[in-house]
């Protein structure tokens, strides 16, 4: 028996992917939509680029600097070494280079699709992503900067989020650059674990993060990480400098006088946003989520960023001889479909279909014939698709919620009148074809006011 | 100089993978939300399953015999292999086997999305392409079956195709099963190697692929392939077999009496479609476009099949003592789509954003004033995103196909009317604030008139 369940194939997922439900899904169509409503309306081109790139085209600029050669899913070609995308940005920098004559400058791109990470897997690590990116390349205009603040705004209004949900947190590499001179360090590697380290402070929390920035950190599973080993003084004045609530960079402050141009006050300086990736130079933003969520284990937690983003003016320059500066916001769809399941009643009417039941195979004729009645009226609907008796028939239409059966058995056919079952309150009709598609139309409106799915 | 030229990360994308543009990627999101619709009216359910799986729990039942280990991209986890998907069916099974007690029986399902083949990459061949499927799992009723043909006749009907222009072609597994008997060839090798050669008729021709069914054939770049040693009367058998055009299997001759209850015409019997996947057991089908197409070479091609699809009873068997028998089809989008944009002209509606000019930064809070305006009013618009004057703002209008410009100079300002340029005609009026969004609707209405995206 043992030896046989091993030789038959795993019926699990790898950690960190997973399957999704229809409810879902179309939560997320519905954020989709608005995402491309809201695209067109600002002026965005559509564009996708495929899954793989040529490994050192999108090169690597994620912080999982422990990890070096991790962190993507690599695949040696015939030639070359492939990656799947970590993001959109790194593509989008290679498609701008490969393009760069027939694109207008600035090119304003948006762009839906998945990308992936290669990290250790664990329970909520999740290593497929669908992502949206809104991005303006080839401008140095900070107007760009504040925009992408102000759409995101209103995508995430237009999905049901009222302005105290949610902050649109704003900060600048200039910032952190500012604060490395007053520390005095200069060695790059001392310069990327300290921002590591801070990136980190939200996760852990300052007291942990804390030791990151000193000698190191030994975390729960016993793993030591080394540290930034900067000097206690040295994190005092990091640790005041993160509590500055004024903003005094150029870049934020011209960013903040364009969001009164525009009105937008949901936004707020916070030097504590750093953004993992590498290839940012200036302004960053990360939106987060205010309202709390339950995880899958039913726990409250702040939900905190569904998405960031910030200015890149050196990422498309490594293809060439090209100044072209950039600036892009990217959001995590499948995170903030998930918190907005929690947060909004979506009412999606029942889209589950009328069972007409089988009697008598050779009659099925006269079912397709209701069936394309129902079908034209846009109904969902179906001739009971399995094998079993009326007893079957019955509890498959009640296991995929149906709203309703039909019955017309071969009384009922010479009548030319069906038996309408409704299957929430039990009741039973004698319906005449005719009218069919508006007795059950009134079922699926009350169903659907019953039972929000 | 060259040096240096290496050192820069290629802009090429590897061969196989491709970038999609606004057009194509508002027919693809126009296909599919017909799909969608048809999908609930027919009592689909949505689902999604990841891109990556164990190696093993999808299996490898392409027909890329010659190259066993390849035809997936594969990728070493911790402790066990994942690949990404080359179809949405595997997965399926591997789905419904997972929560077998839970789900309806029959479940049907469908999905859309990205499935990936290591193909050996080639001119016109990808290895990432977008597919929807739909499936009954848990039914061997042939009413599935025949209404998969139905359904998918009717999405293509809705994306504007006529009956006249696709054609769904069925036969069977038995009827190979059938010849094999008559050919008396009863090795497993034998068989598959056989049906490889088959399938290739419709690429090769029947002079070639009949090389295949003998000793073997050697391809235009010298490869040589091995075949199926079958001796010259058993390939006359195959190529009468081949001419029938009646078809003389139950499963067949069901299906088209079930076509008939729908009053569905658009099938033909065709013994020579085979169909590449091996896990196929019952009736098979394939969705042909009938009309000509160009290739990217701008080569009048015969476009052929844009999916197909068939029985697969065992597959779910795999995983446990499950008696799962399932049926189901796929289509292939990116062709259907390349397909749809060269028989139908798709007057897509410009939606290139109206500028504002920027004369004075200063001034950004009248600009967004108006940009706000038109923004509520629906209309794509932004202010000009990049630094240059005037002349340049005009010459990105103009690279970026946008219908209008907005100029709203000092004296502009002062009597609150604008001057707006039609970019088609090049006509400029004086237009006061009020019917701003008006005027520029009259633009954008005649200009999608004129310029069909």
């Amino acid at each position: 028996m043992n030896k046989e369940k091993n030789l038959k194939p795993s019926k699990e997922l790898p950690l960190g992917f997973v399957d999704r439900q229809e409810k879902e899904l179309l939560i997320r169509d519905f954020v989709i939509s608005n995402i491309k409503e809201v695209m067109i309306r600002y002026g965005f081109q559509y564009l996708e680029t495929p899954s793989f790139e040529y490994t050192d085209s999108i090169g690597k600029f994620l912080p999982d600097k422990e990890r070096p050669d991790e962190g993507v899913f690599s695949f040696k070609d015939e030639k070359k070494w492939l990656s799947l995308r970590y993001d959109l940005t790194a593509p989008l920098a290679r498609y701008m280079a490969k393009n760069y004559l027939e694109l207008p400058k600035p090119f304003k791109r948006y762009q839906l699709g998945t990308v992936w990470r290669n990290e250790k897997p664990g329970p909520g690590r999740f290593r497929e992503f669908l992502q949206f990116d809104a991005d303006y390349v080839g401008t140095k205009n900070l107007q760009a900067d504040a925009e992408l603040c102000v759409l995101i705004s209103e995508i995430l209004e237009k999905c049901g989020l009222n302005k105290s949900d949610y902050t649109v947190k704003i900060s600048s590499r200039k910032f952190t650059d500012k604060l490395f001179e007053k520390l005095k360090i200069k060695s790059k590697e001392q310069i990327s674990t300290t921002l590591r380290a801070l990136d980190k402070i939200d996760r852990l929390g300052w007291e942990e993060a804390k030791k990151l920035l000193g000698e190191g950190r030994k975390d729960k599973s016993g793993d030591y990480t080394k540290g930034a080993n900067l000097k206690n003084d040295q994190i005092k004045i990091v640790e005041n400098a993160l509590k500055s609530k004024k903003p005094d960079t150029k870049d934020v402050l011209e960013i903040i006088k364009i969001f009164q141009d525009y009105n937008f006050k949901n936004y707020e300086f916070d030097p504590s946003v750093i953004r993992g990736l590498e290839y940012y130079t200036g302004p960053i933003f990360e939106v987060n989520l205010n309202f709390e969520v339950k995880n899958l284990k039913g726990q409250t937690i702040k939900f905190g960023s569904i998405g960031g983003g910030g200015r890149y003016d050196n990422l498309v320059k490594n293809f060439g001889n090209f100044d072209c500066p950039a600036t892009g916001i990217s959001i995590g769809l499948d995170r903030l479909v998930f918190a907005l399941m929690q947060k909004k009643d979506f009412n999606i009417k029942s889209k589950r279909p009328v069972i007409i039941c089988v009697f008598d195979k050779n009659k099925n004729k006269e079912y397709v014939k209701i069936l394309n009645k129902l079908r034209i009226s846009n109904i969902s609907s179906e001739i009971y698709p399995g094998e079993g008796k009326l007893k079957k028939q019955m509890e498959y239409a009640n296991k995929i919620n149906s709203p309703a059966v039909i019955l017309y058995g071969e009384n009922e056919i010479k009548i030319k009148k069906v038996t309408l079952k409704n299957l929430k309150s039990g009741e039973e009709k004698s319906v005449a074809i005719e009218s069919l598609s508006d007795e059950i139309k009134k079922i699926i409106w009350n169903y659907s006011q019953v039972c929000k799915v």
